[in-house]
């Protein structure tokens, strides 16, 4: 098929969309968190921007969308990004150049091992945290994302995920538990009240998160058209009824509604979404935004709660437990109505989808976690991990960046 | 007509832009109230785009854009967004898909409830704010916006607004108006100097809402080309020579020009360009921007400085008076040389199009401002609508959020 | 040529994006200069969107594009965009509208002297400011934009600068070196230390600038598209490996990498590509990226720290150097592969191009430099360009704008 101009000009603003994401992210955790460590957010996400990119014009996307070898991996031919096409498509997007493809792929790439940054906020050193995003992209984020996106062997097995509810949230989310648990609790977590120190820097990040989200679901229709447009319906529903629950439950659980909450609700809709935005209608995606506020709510107070696990920003509920429930909701309510290439779940007689969405999210969640798991005691056991009791009590900003977020003069 | 992909890509990324602006909006007004009340802005905000979307998907897509009934208001053909086509067009945009055209229209509606905010910021109840933006998108907007925008009695009287200016400016800053009534001044209004507590988060608001006001306005083409494109430039220039305005007027009258004006008036000239952008030249959007500075700055002056009346963030001049003048502008200079299938006015040889506009300003005007003054009557019967006195020293934030927007560890 | 709705709507969305750096940049200076001055940047981008949209409007569209005039400057056929047409393109862009083309290339326009402004920040005198944006226009930019961009003698002479290099960088960073030096050193330079007074806000403006620049680079192929699609990836690696190279450089010489150090080091890789971004391949810009990550750093140490030179937020290297060395890479590695209306490069078998690009670099360097030096110091003599003392201790958003960025009530 020929270039579209439609559909390139979508793709290439999708590619700015998820781009935003990252530091947003940033602003969204930075707010969030407390002062003192602020900063620290914002500096990995910005490298990891940085880092990451790099990473993936080198290996990361040969690995994960060259051709499949044995459903393990892909080749090297697009290795340093050689042979990718600019004035011709690849065959995952028949209507926009390939170098574009290539660098809309690369924002999730950037995003995904960042999004672990919300559960070890506060306490990580930076040269572990600068190592680790390395191996966890080509341990766990390039073999996954090939599996499912890139013709691997779960692809084969007729694993759906239309944009990354297994391959991003589910595994960052089991990611974030992974950590959480390794480095154990910040100092005075309990006891001491820990706030969001700006409130506002974190409704900013929040804003632009949602804003990028429309590219990271409706753009991953790879192209323009009646699939972007019913994806981008269903993301805005899945956000809103989502948050709206959250509004809700702090009302009735507090009496006061937080801004908090208002935020944390919209991203966890807008998290789990994300698998089945592609694949459902707009009404399945209203009901799945008030099951996904229920199930993340109560995902936090259970973990942080009733468990005392010490993940920072809630991201193994708010993207974890989410991205579980949009990938399985795929084996429900999925109709090739609404896309033909995608599958039909249970309701639409085909009962078989749910066990293979169960498959590829119990692969994602075991990579994510064992994963991790193992990434860290290594690098723990070769340089720590964990910040020094001093640094971590004087804040990250000052200890390991000598900067402070805000100066009075 | 068949769905196109560049028009599609368009209305998509519009969509995007007029999402933005409802928080570009919070942090706007958050920026220019004072601290103690600057997150319940945020969080009214937050909470009107979950809470309007929805509303929106269930009941006002169908009331609004569904078939007419008798000239009142749309069937329920379209009720919970069932029968929306989303691989095929409705009537209203003929080249992008039906779900597509919902959405957009779905941000406008969250917007315009949310406009009313910066009138009652600083002293509204919560929980009658919640009720508010339900029974005012209910009574006021879903009605109003058919009978312009949805084949109603105004519009087959030939009434015309582009993109908004009696649908949405004028409604919502006659509401402002009658709200700012209501509700009484602030306490310490007038001896007391109430300063805006952050500039940069309320610039960072600004400039959002002026690029999402490009997707607003141009958007309103409903299609990508020539009109969207003219209609980009004259908002543009609309607001930047309002601006300049405002810059100028407030450097000769106080000696320091600043950021508040700068931005007001940037704020001032989107507004009112917004009903005739699709309808003008350039170099008319050029003069209407100049027409619309005087008009808003000396109206603040008048309404809040001589009348006394507490319109906290001027919502009934940057956008009452400019929707006004604005949507009048459209039957003195619009031309179907540049947009054929609207109308001429007055120096294109149409003088009836100028009563025309005025009666549907009258009518906009008249449903903003008593239906707001009646809704607001009945919710302060039923459950009160102003927050308790000492509520309203504490601050919003904590009163009903328990939290501040800024935390100093 | 057709209008293509795909292209069109490629080049709405960029305008838009080229938009947004502006208020971006004055967030992103803002941030990083002290509190005391800090709206009086923003201030300054505010009132130069406003001022210089209004004269591109007036005068500098049609002397820049419109038909040329000896080479020297365009006729006044377009003056206050009259016959610019709307429905039609014009033959800098034949598949947009005409008036597309203008609003895009406005945006251009307004950033560009407000670069300077990083340079002269913290002592620069309101009213010289508000002459100085307008002279600087009419006597630097315009010109050279004429003679690069709108068929002028460089043009002739086969100068390539895809999307401002020479035209924007190189103008703008000896600008500021030149006011640097007509200005003097702020006060206490040099024994008192000066820091960033919001990191966030400074982060969001270099977010914002990092996106904005897609479509400053990637827009600058005037359609959708291969090129567009490979001057997008070009200007991420770009960005990239220079933030990388800046984040380790900070690392290896304090120890301690700095959130500073990572967003400076972005904008410098994106400043740098900007010339050559549409001429060159994915792997020349990751490579590009690197040596621009040098030079810009080393630049500063040498200007700011050998020199003394007080150049606030460092303009004359994150946009001057990494201009100059962009402009000439053209010369060096530029293929017709990948644009074939642009030069090939040496290593392509055309070594003549680097003397041209360089005679290029060497007359935007002179206007930029020589020319604000002497507009400088005319308007000294006129009315005076340096704050007082006084005004300079109490700080410019107080002395000049009577407000404050942030209030604690």
């Amino acid at each position: 098929m020929a270039i579209d101009t439609g559909d390139t000009t979508w793709m290439l603003i999708c590619t700015g969309l998820v781009f935003l994401m990252t530091p947003a992210l940033g602003f969204f955790e930075a707010g969030l968190i407390r002062l003192k460590n602020s900063l620290s957010v914002i500096m990995q996400t910005m490298t990891g921007m940085a880092l990451l990119s790099t990473l993936w014009f080198i290996v990361g996307f040969t690995l994960v969308f060259a051709p499949d070898v044995n459903g393990i991996i892909g080749d090297l031919s697009w290795f340093f990004f050689n042979n990718v096409p600019f004035s011709d498509s690849v065959s995952w997007a028949a209507t926009i150049p390939g170098v574009n493809f290539g660098a809309y792929q690369m924002m999730f790439a950037v995003i995904t091992p960042l999004l672990i940054t919300g559960a070890f906020a506060e306490r990580m050193k930076w040269s572990a945290f600068f190592i680790f995003i390395i191996v966890w992209s080509l341990v766990i984020y390039y073999p996954l994302a090939h599996w499912i996106w890139g013709g691997g062997w779960l692809a084969k097995l007729g694993v759906f995920d239309f944009a990354g509810g297994i391959v991003i949230h589910t595994s960052a989310g089991m990611a974030a538990l992974a950590s959480a648990l390794v480095l154990g609790r910040r100092k005075g977590f309990g006891p001491e009240i820990m706030v969001p120190h700006n409130l506002p820097l974190a409704a900013i990040g929040a804003t632009l998160l949602w804003l990028g989200w429309f590219g990271f679901n409706a753009g991953s229709a790879l192209a323009s058209g009646a699939l972007a447009a019913s994806a981008l319906l269903a993301t805005q529903m899945g956000a809103c009824t989502c948050a709206l629950v959250w509004i809700l439950l702090s009302w009735k659980r507090t009496g006061k509604p937080t801004v908090s909450a208002a935020i944390n609700g919209a991203i966890s809709g807008l998290a789990g979404i994300t698998p089945t935005a592609g694949f459902i209608t707009g009404q399945w995606a209203f009901i799945l935004g008030i099951v996904l506020g229920f199930a993340s709510y109560y995902g936090i107070v259970l973990i942080k709660e009733r468990l005392k696990i010490d993940d920072v920003l809630d991201v193994s509920s708010v993207h974890g437990i989410t991205g579980i429930v949009g990938s399985l909701w795929i084996g429900l309510f999925a109709t090739q109505a609404i896309n033909p290439i995608g599958p039909n779940g249970w309701l639409y007689g085909n009962p078989m989808q749910l066990p293979i969405q169960a498959l590829g999210v119990g692969v994602g969640a075991l990579m994510g976690f064992v994963g991790t798991f193992v990434i860290l005691k290594l690098i723990d056991y070769a340089i720590g991990i964990r910040a020094k009791e001093e640094e971590e009590d004087l804040g990250l900003d000052i200890s390991y960046h000598q900067e402070v977020a805000y100066e009075n003069k």
